[in-house]
């Protein structure tokens, strides 16, 4: 397997995270983290799940592998997460002095590693990161699409249930 | 009590916290979360102690104040933290939606907040903060100023000693 194989290889497995995220009605985000071609951690978004604000996929999977290795250096180490890593995530990659992150889709709205900031290029900052995005990023992207289209469509049924029973 | 004095008694608190982690060997920055006049989570750093490398005080605080209201959202509640709180702390910050912010010393190599970048103030992402600066800045600042000096100096001690040894 090259290395661009083995990246979509990782990032399809951080789909399959996104995709139980989903299916309990969390924003489908999922990351996986990889030493020596081997995940050592996995970990999907769960903030409505644990009512706990730093939930995110990515910090999970981080502290997970921190756990697995006993260090909070995450040295020769691979990210990889569906969705451009938010600030808290970038900050908590620099934190934990993981060399390389590959993402999916662009968060233009959030993202904090090409977006709105570049935070894991920042050579002010004590650490810098190799960074590769758009990996699957099509199919990274549709999962959130398609899982916000549901959401307004539930909320609109509702809504209707709600009219029809005042009427 | 005014406001100003509520401030630095809050801050107080969050300078016993740090003292907790000095007293440990850990970085001394330590954070409370006060809600209606009242200490509802309180934390210091203990990277070194746990080797997970997003226990910084603000982190750790602010999950411990999710769990305690059982919500994500940290609505009208503040946070102190003796250091101004780098990407990582200033991006969990955002996410819990806390709406005030208090800090005791600048933090010019990472610091988020006012230092490298503006986190808590950017109109772009979906929540901004209140933040004051300086309170006890120079009690907030000292901590972690002797701590380094101890630091060196031990090593420089730990140095000499193994100099001896090889003699």
């Amino acid at each position: 397997m090259d290395a661009f194989e083995k990246d979509r290889h990782f990032m399809r497995l951080a789909i399959e995270e996104a995709k139980k995220a989903g299916a309990i009605g969390e924003v489908p985000i999922g990351a996986v983290i990889v030493c020596n071609d081997e995940v050592i951690a996995a970990a999907h978004n769960l903030r409505e799940t644990t009512q706990n604000a730093v939930t995110h996929a990515e910090l999970m999977a981080i502290q997970e592998a921190c756990q697995k290795v006993g260090s909070w250096r995450l040295e020769d180490m691979t990210l990889y997460v569906t969705l451009e890593p938010c600030p808290m995530c970038s900050g908590a990659i620099l934190q934990s002095r993981i060399p390389r992150v590959v993402y999916g889709a662009r968060d233009p709205k959030a993202g904090a590693v090409d977006s709105l900031y570049q935070l894991l290029n920042d050579r002010r900052l004590n650490h810098e990161c190799e960074v590769a995005e758009g990996v699957l990023s099509d199919e990274c992207g549709m999962l959130l699409t398609t899982f916000f289209r549901e959401l307004r469509e539930k909320r609109k049924q509702v809504k209707a249930m709600e009219r029809d029973q005042k009427l």
